[in-house]
């Protein structure tokens, strides 16, 4: 029995709102039940150094938490004088993810950076950011049609995440924070919603995982995304 | 006339929102118009070193801003690796305010963090943090009434920030963006609800201020603070 | 009864001496009794980059203490790799204050810096590098005179500085560290010799403070600033 | 056709060597064909702060390459003053695989440190970082053991590492530099020699990967995985 | 001929100005010429931890310079964020000479801190901060003594230091910025009132030095050095 | 009786390996007996800022310790987040020392940076660096002539290091960590093939030198020496 009395195939209470805040170009509140990140897309002329005068655009994520949206306190990152080991590790997927959703050639020399800031967590907060990022990413684009700077959108398919793992035996679907502190295994599953794999990232915490348990996982996971494919696809028609 | 077409001693519309998140012992979203700003405090056992054993309590202060808050995206403070000056000062700014609202020998050894991070700006962020923050404040007090931790609260009076200026030789209360990167001068006061000054930092920005003009914005503060005083204790009581 | 005996309209025995090192355009030594600092103006070609190709010159202010300018040793800022919070603020205080000295579009593109570093500190550091700053970036621009890159010096009026509080409940002037450290209010008080407030910053230490000690402190202010013009006038013709 | 003429399932050569250098507990140099890792194990009395008291011990691992490692010089990490994105994700990949090999009840408090320090990159350096750190820390706690610290080693399992791809559509096992920097896809598998997963991190770099991709890299990794385990034992017996 | 005019073997005017700063333990101006230099000596109790609980004392030294003690501005290294390497150089150069001077055994549980900060520069800033930092340390001993912390001062030499260098193929002493610039060589030498060399560093700007001239800087040395061992004796009785 | 049981005048075995690694355009690996260090230079186009436009080459050095390079781990600078001051001041003693073997003006606009890492200590490292970095450095120039970029190597003379000390007493040679840590006197001696000294920098650690020790130090070095020029020239024939 999950803790949050969910069926294993059961996702939390999902909600993307758009135009969340007015000055991004993209601007999205991303909700995985109680987890609840703000994700923004920026648009800056030219490209990072190594991709200069290539024509190709780029897109890159960063990645934070309010000091206050976990249990207990976290020293803030800026006040402390670095990103911690995660921060990094997560904003790198973040930004690997969402550059999988966009044609680079067609973006031409624009970087869009995503910021995703949770400003609470509650468990999965990466798949919730490359989610609500995603349609944050696909706004922004958007302004780039309406702005007469792109001729049409470069988005070339949807990108969503979730999580799954195997919690008291069983494996689940999108891990509260809950299951996520005691799972055997956890497993972030990121595909295009033309069914490919873009990043899986499976981690033993407790005990290894075999090849059946891993073939569990990934059927819940695309089972969860078809979910997540739907709910941004009829958030930017919404 | 004022760029928002408000009455100079008008302020925007002004809302405090209470348990805004789930974790902070106190959490509140304050709006000065579209200026939005997250205020937590977060209760620690213990007190910084330097007033170990005195039998006080401490309260302190962290702002930051989101980087697409505003107009353009500004630079990660931790991903830069530091604190920028503007930050700083206004943190400082806020803890020196809040720590006039509360009586620290019946706080005891414990510290209150109050995080102030702003999701949206347009003007004001520092009043309006330090007048949200208070409220927050007031919340994680009444939490440690509650827990037993105290046996009354120790706020001791209500502090509210608000800003005044001179724009287009006219002082005027409350300035947003558009009046505030134009004003003249800029002045930001914090007051207590019994009617004593804790902070008055103005600035000249373009022309110097006379005594007068002075007076004027006192004035006008004077009647801003009395609104926000009413506010915090109708959110308490709410 | 102040510490020192003095009058509470009486400042301490104030100093500015010019050419005080050899390399700045501008040096001088500036001491508030026991308080002395070394403030330096170095004249630079070009201006930061947010204002490039405007015409416009540029003033900043950085501001350190020498490790045992107090009466026990602080950790050198250099060593433990960032500035303290009190310095960044005291560091943009000067700059903003310096800054309404001078005619920017008559500077061109210069920028000027100045630097204060106390040697011995006795409070007021704040507000005699002000005043000592002052007199370094009329001598500044009087050698961009001499040296034929000025038709005229920029300087458009002079700008000091002077602290004052409330001690055992009598405004006075000038504090010194001992009332300083236990004053129920501390303001310092940045002017024009025309009578111009450019900055006022109060701050509560101990208990709020009303309007009438607000006005008693501002007159006591404008006594003791109209010795420190005097001294700065005599200082440049000498 | 691979670049080196391997077959899709074969690996490079690979070496594992013992007691490379002389003062740490264990010291192991692995080579991946012309990737070459110092790995030593450190052993230190005690645990980080959040495990005190709990009787465990812990492992954690650092990595670091050589500036001129790579084809270009890279800059010195301690030079520019911060680890790179990159190396904290590697160096949290080795730690959590390598803590899946070791009974934490049994060590007691101890930590044991693994540092990965890459002499010369030619791809899979954190594969082979993992394959030679396990064996210097099975040495570093049959030092334990003859130091009569430990009454028998507390290593559970091996764990090792292999790096698979689709490159040019085809599956392939242990990718060099040539081929990992053109790959479709990129995957490093870490198992236990009991055909356990502890860590799966598939990234698609050019094209989404499918189930029957996913599937065939799995069984050539499993294949390489039989080899590194069978040279890890054999080397702790030599 | 040298640019001053002064003979080959002739050092600059030398003073030693005690008691030049009211806060330190000790505090000396030391002035080579137009180089001056303010060192203080800070008395705390303890040590580092590496000599914690072996009742010997430590001694140790910190060195920067005002950004415009020098012909145009440095940066701030506290701004910057980092000492750089010279000033790192120089310090660990400082610490280790005036270690020497001391009987650490007699000293007990106490760190001396001596602060060396350079108000102007003309060469030879390192040379009389070691020969000022010595007196300041003396005068620090002395405080010990007179508090009754010490029975009596655990001073067992003098330090001192001067410069020689080749300049021009001629060999002299005390080389001034001027000369400093332009030397082939330049070399520092510490040594102590009974005639033992303490530090030797001797580094061939532009050409390699031999046997001959080396020996003919070293009797330059041994001049000047009698004379800066006079002066720090007279400064301490006068 | 020395700890090794060498004479007086006998240094370690030293070997000097080329082509230590693959990727650099010189790499040695440098042993004086355990003491290993891998050296390689690396060619790079252009000069640092302040040589910019003088047609004249620029060579400069890293230094770093794997942290187990020594008998108990050091913390790894990376992690830190800065190098130490010995690391600084070694680097910069390599840097200098290597800038004495090359005509910069027949190097041209290019920059040759020497990477010094220890992976395994045992006293001298910083003279091994300089030995084997002056081969590193001599292949390079080698790499510049056959690529055409050069036609004939600016290796203007050959450069190389080697310790001597006093140890109980006695005048030694190139001492190892048992000796170094205890001598009286450590002296690093940096000098041309053609006699001439680079770099003198000696240090008394437990008792003051006096001329004669120093005369039959310097006399030791020049001795081990030579037998350093003959391996280098030695090597880069081979």
């Amino acid at each position: 029995m999950r803790p949050s009395g969910r069926q294993p195939d059961q996702t939390r209470a999902i909600t993307l709102t758009r135009q969340y805040t007015k000055h991004a170009e993209g601007s999205v509140l991303v909700e995985f039940g109680d987890t609840k990140v703000i994700c923004t897309a920026s648009v800056e002329n030219g490209v990072p150094r190594f991709l200069k005068g290539q024509g190709k655009g780029w897109i890159t994520a960063e990645y934070g938490m309010l000091p206050r949206s976990t249990g207990s306190r976290m020293g803030r990152e800026a006040a402390r004088g670095k990103q911690g080991g995660r921060t990094v590790e997560i904003q790198r997927l973040i930004g690997r993810s969402l550059r999988a959703a966009v044609d680079m050639e067609a973006l031409g020399e624009h970087t869009i950076v995503i910021d995703c800031d949770v400003i609470q967590a509650d468990g999965g907060t990466r798949t919730a950011a490359i989610t609500g990022g995603c349609l944050a990413l696909a706004d922004a684009l958007e302004t780039l049609v309406q702005n007469k700077r792109l001729a049409r959108s470069p988005l070339k398919q949807w990108v969503a995440a979730v999580s799954v793992g195997v919690y008291q035996g069983t494996p689940v679907l999108d891990l509260d924070y809950d299951e996520d502190s005691q799972a055997e295994t956890d497993m972030n599953v990121v595909m295009t919603d033309k069914g490919g794999f873009i990043e899986l990232q499976g981690t033993a915490e407790a005990a290894p995982f075999d090849q059946a348990e891993l073939n569990e996982m990934l059927t819940l996971a695309k089972h969860g995304l078809e979910q997540l494919f739907a709910l941004q696809k009829a958030a930017l028609e919404g």
